[in-house]
């Protein structure tokens, strides 16, 4: 825990009644000690499972961060409370400082029904998806009633945070060439929405045709409905919080589906997470760095190595 | 296996062999079946640590595919062999066949020293890289003196890519703001050399001063090469590849410290990988699937239901 005055008890109990200072420092702790926040997210979960959430993804440039601000107050105006989450994939090695806290939402600052947070994580394979996917967790469990995730970019790592939302809009842009990079980096598929955004720059229809044709053809086909919005007016935005509103209220059986993918997950990592902290225990860190020298020097091969790591590590386990 | 007429033993003395059709195939293997292709990487892992491998990346449009293209051939005028990995980032759904494969290299056609293949996977958290870095294992061991790595995005997948390279180049291009999104997105840390491609347009002198500034700012201020090339043309294409060289023959600390990065990882995952191959063998799908439905009905929260899966799939390594 960051601070002494809190326990994971007293925390969790925090988040639950709402405390923004809380929520923040409780976002902390799934960001920088994963390992740490289980007993306080153990304890937040009965009250999870409410939050509305949805994922907003699209390439650099196609003003999704307007559009969040945007949709943000129509889903304000309607007297719901709205939480952001921004996540920004950094690089492992500096944790990507550089550009440093951007300054945003400001139109929504002093109001008590608006949580903005943006996340970043150094470090290992899938660390920013679980920390996002536990930061919506915090923030369901304190009662937010709408969470929207804005993610950079067209990885892997954006493409599991989507899968953790209820909805996912896609955001593309005309004229940038985006549309048809974005095609083929395969965010495509994981749209339930998609949005045309600047839609009153030349080429907007186009690419709505583009994006029609699109998921008319390949293996799956499929009808998606395509949005044109201009964030900065606010035009679209209203047709676009209507759409995800009619689809929140169907509990249908891919919804059902969708939240089975999600907590397999969840299930899969807090497993996996387990087995990495073990094989960190029982095997020394100078003892590994001398393996993987082993390894490099092509002494050893990895696999004959590895299996002798996995019996110590799963006999940590047991014990 | 993918084919009958090949064992692990002797798909491996084939591709040590060089033999084209069988490092295509174990290709296949290593993208296709994780588990399976282990024997086969336990039996090539000697003979590799040979090759010069190079990761090219950046934001879409730069120019990489062209780039590359022209850094085989000016490596083909060397008088070495060299492989390309085309990594295309898919989606977990469709596989992301909408745009197909790519025809490229076609000016490489018939050249016994060039080797080319696109890789893609659809599945599961890091898959890609993995699959990515079990790739180059292979060509390495079968000879190939200089494999080029060439990745589209900024994603974690691509940091990670770019880590199992003995050098990365990231390919900026003027003009088009994604300079600006590239230091968003953290590319920038990884970089051994900065490319800035399509030079003849105006903003190239602006977009190098930018990357320099940004390289003399930040958290860990370091000196970057930046060269500029118009691939189209070839230009600038030798003095990056005499660039490569020198560093090539440099075995400096910083280059034992990456191997010795790449060699851990690979440890961790296969370590990870027997642990999920567990988890799948000792818990059926059914019941999985069943304590899904506790989590998701918030009957159970998903940190005890892992507890139990943990000590199972443990018991199972030990047995």
């Amino acid at each position: 825990m960051p601070d002494a005055t809190f326990t994971a008890v007293s925390l969790a109990d925090a988040v639950i009644g709402g405390d923004r200072r809380a929520i923040a420092r409780a976002i902390s702790v799934v960001e920088n000690d994963p390992a740490g926040a289980e007993p306080l997210l153990r304890r937040l979960f009965p009250a999870t499972g409410r939050a509305f959430v949805i994922g907003i993804t699209g390439p650099p440039g196609a003003g999704k961060s307007t559009l969040v601000d945007a949709l943000a107050g129509r889903i304000r105006n309607g007297g719901e409370s709205v939480a952001v989450i921004a996540v920004d994939p950094t690089s492992p090695f500096s944790g990507g400082a550089i550009l440093g806290d951007r300054v945003r939402m400001t139109g929504h600052a002093g109001d008590a029904g608006v949580f903005v947070r943006s996340m970043a994580t150094r470090g290992h394979l899938g660390g920013l998806s679980r920390a996002t996917s536990n930061a919506v967790l915090l923030l369901d469990a304190a009662g937010w009633q709408v969470i929207l995730i804005e993610t950079v970019g067209v990885g892997q790592d954006e493409v599991d945070i989507a899968r953790t939302a209820d909805q996912s809009v896609v955001v593309l842009v005309p004229g940038s060439g985006d549309d048809v990079q974005a095609l083929k980096a395969g965010i495509m598929e994981i749209a339930d929405i998609f949005v045309v955004n600047k839609a009153d720059r030349d080429g907007a229809d186009q690419l709505v045709q583009t994006i029609l044709s699109s998921m008319a053809l390949g293996e799956a086909p499929r009808r998606v409905p395509v949005h044109k919005t201009v964030a900065t007016t606010g035009e679209g935005v209203d047709a676009l919080w209507r759409e995800l509103q009619g689809r929140r209220a169907s509990a249908d059986a891919e919804r059902m589906a969708r939240q089975a993918a999600r907590e397999e997950a969840r299930l899969r990592e807090i497993v996996a997470g387990r087995f990495r902290a073990s094989l960190d225990t029982v095997v020394p860190a100078e003892e590994l760095q001398r393996l993987v020298r082993d390894v490099v020097e092509r002494r050893a091969d990895p696999f004959s190595v590895a299996s002798g790591l996995v019996a110590r590590a799963a006999a940590g386990l047991i014990r």
